[in-house]
């Protein structure tokens, strides 16, 4: 089946027809429907698929258990109002890329699996990556299964009501174990392909990032009748820790981000009794990003309650530069040439965003490819952080706009993607 | 039946068990239980219930169209996480001071009423008095069924699902030509009484004020890919917006308040597409109020679009002097003594909630009671704007805070509003 094909099927699956946003979050109809579309690929493909306890799902070819495998994947769940390819793009260049090695008579030597993790954006229930997480043991079972949503609703409940026994949730040694190495494409979220001037790139690693809770307390009165003496209102320490926010992040060389906020009672005419906000913040140093969050916290006048933490990955060096090489279209024999200096091209460099600290020099002609780090989390990371050999594949994003309707991947970069990752499978097994 | 009773039998309804908060919208599950209530009531006592074209509620003893009649009231919803007084103390007080009189044997010369004007607090639909605006005219009918509460529902549909046939909806004259004089008995919003040390005030008039909705457009982006310059974060708009918001309402002796945000996508690890906030401003001239909503308006970069306005309000300028006499306790025959400056004691004053402005030489012993303004809208000054005879009773608030779980009234001054308010019937009626 084509990319295009592929695409097409998950397009119309919890979009706003309004706006061409997506809202796919875990555990809900839309992500059942995700879900049955990608068990029916891999039965189309004489995949097994497998749940594992956490409720991650794993289309076999070959038998899992015969050795480690090479896994390729990603997620299917979204952002609210989020767009077509971050995620989706990674599992249908998965089955794209098998057809391609299939219909060319490929046989692997090892077992080939596609995964997709659960949760990555971590939009319900405010933890990323909760699937991988939980898998590894990174987020205890406890804690992941007592998070409440929006609507008050754990997620216990949401994963029994989609038929997952959330009892059974917890690490993986078994789905853990048959990953020999992890490849996770995934459309690019900045611009450093297009600074490169290259189709696809290769993930050197992920900056440290975590989200952090302010809880700014004020006293609900009336707004027409408190005069502003009387008043403790928190939209005040809203304003103060959003202005904070940027120029701590500029004075670091880092990234902070209010995204969410909450503010109770929520009538126009309350001074608001509470305002919840959350920060993300990132950089190429956890230092940095530390000295933000500090900043920001005391501008607000309340702690800054760590919701998630995810600290520096480096992908597995051997693994990138391989990684570089087979996707730059590089012979094997040729890897060895490469020093550390490519998996570390991306890595360190203030300011940037997954982007422009690209090592540009292996964007020549016939050598490797791009190798860049980035500020996004992904399951990829997570994996790489418990041990397991894992990389990822970026494809160019022309605006490098993302987390919106408006994200976007040329047709023949996605195919560029495709191909890409099948001579991944072709070279590793 | 005692005041503390009636109180008791609307203690539930709508009640967050965890916060004593109330939610008590329009059209909901909870205002019928209100509304059933108050007919209950008005049966016991032999009060003959009308609903008029809006779904106002009138409980009326004597014949309605025998002669304009005097009516008491006030209304029963809240905003979210409200308090249990605003609204509901004036019309327990209105059951409780007609029992009073009736014990003693008191037979009106003219009709009393006891009125429940519908959603006066706009908490779901965002225009405050809708109920008694769409009475008078002030607020088209269509414009009202139009509106949308947060989940999309039209008032159209909201008031159809509660029994109300939204086809009714329009301006009642024949309800209006009812009222002869309108007295709303509400708890005081403001420290005004406490510095008087008086139990019970009289109302001179309302402020202007209104509410103004800022959309702040940006672009969504992923929250660890976008480096900071190449952002378009509507937060920091917002930041800007709450900031000049008080300090303009401090430069213009006005109150400004932001208590409701909504962000868009509203994800941790977005930028946000857009921000919408709702600015309440209020003062006691209109061009102050101007003034600040401009300078926010300036600082947001984007328009202020006006949901409501409602200009300054002198309630019956003989009405407040009368008012004030017999509250005062001050004989029928004293009011004539009482020039002008009674009634407007308490408008233009600056900077002051319906308080401290108070005319605070008639607190003296034996003289009438005190009268002030308030920054507060009311049910009565859409009436009186209408050029219907209106006035109003407030009963000290310890604290000033109101629109909180934590507003309160003392039981002895919730007794001494209902002696006044009976004093009131007695002497008008």
């Amino acid at each position: 089946m084509t990319l295009q094909a592929l695409l097409d099927a998950l397009a119309p699956v919890g979009r706003d027809p309004a706006t061409g946003g997506y809202r796919r979050f875990a555990w809900t109809r839309e992500n059942a429907e995700l879900v049955a579309w990608f068990t029916g690929e891999c039965s189309a493909r004489g995949l097994d698929v497998v749940t594992d306890r956490v409720g991650n799902l794993w289309g076999w070819w070959g038998d899992p258990d015969a050795s480690p495998g090479l896994v390729l994947g990603s997620h299917l769940d979204s952002v609210p109002h989020g767009g077509a390819y971050d995620g989706p793009l990674g599992v249908v260049s998965a089955f794209a890329a098998l057809d391609l090695l299939r219909d060319g008579g490929f046989a692997p030597r090892r077992p080939v699996g596609v995964a997709v993790f659960r949760d990555e954006e971590g939009a319900r229930f405010g933890v990323a990556c909760a699937g991988s997480r939980l898998l590894t043991g990174a987020l205890p079972a406890a804690t992941a299964l007592g998070l409440r949503d929006a609507d008050g609703v754990t997620m216990a409940s949401a994963m029994a009501a989609a038929g997952h026994d959330p009892r059974r949730v917890g690490p993986d040694e078994e789905a853990l174990r048959r990953i020999g190495t992890y490849v996770e494409l995934h459309v690019e979220q900045g611009l450093g392909l297009v600074d490169a001037g290259a189709a696809v790139g290769v993930g050197s690693g992920i900056w440290p990032h975590g989200r952090w809770r302010l809880e700014l307390r004020g006293r609900a009165d009336h707004a027409g009748t408190t005069r502003l003496a009387d008043r403790d209102d928190p939209m005040l320490a809203l304003a103060q820790a959003i202005q904070v926010a940027r120029a701590a992040a500029t004075a670091h060389g880092a990234l902070a981000t209010v995204g969410k906020v909450r503010v109770a009672p929520g009538a126009v005419n309350a001074i608001p009794s509470s305002v919840t906000a959350w920060l993300d913040a990132r950089g190429a140093e956890a230092p940095a990003v530390r000295a933000v969050v500090a900043a920001v916290s005391g501008a607000a006048g309340c702690a800054a309650v760590e919701e998630s933490w995810s600290g520096p990955v480096s992908f597995d060096a051997a693994l990138v530069r391989r990684l570089a090489a087979v996707v730059g279209g590089v012979s094997d024999a040729d890897v060895g040439a490469f020093g550390d200096s490519g998996a570390a091209g991306g890595s360190g460099a203030a300011g940037g965003s997954g982007g422009r600290e690209v090592s540009a020099a292996f964007a020549a002609a016939g050598g490797p490819a791009p190798v860049l780090a980035t500020g996004a989390g992904h399951d990829a990371g997570i994996l790489a952080a418990a041990g397991v050999p894992a990389g990822m594949l970026f494809v160019r994003n022309p605006t490098g706009v993302s987390h919106s309707p408006a994200e976007h991947a040329e047709p023949a970069d996605c195919l560029a993607g495709v191909a890409a990752l099948a001579r991944v499978v072709r070279e590793l097994a």
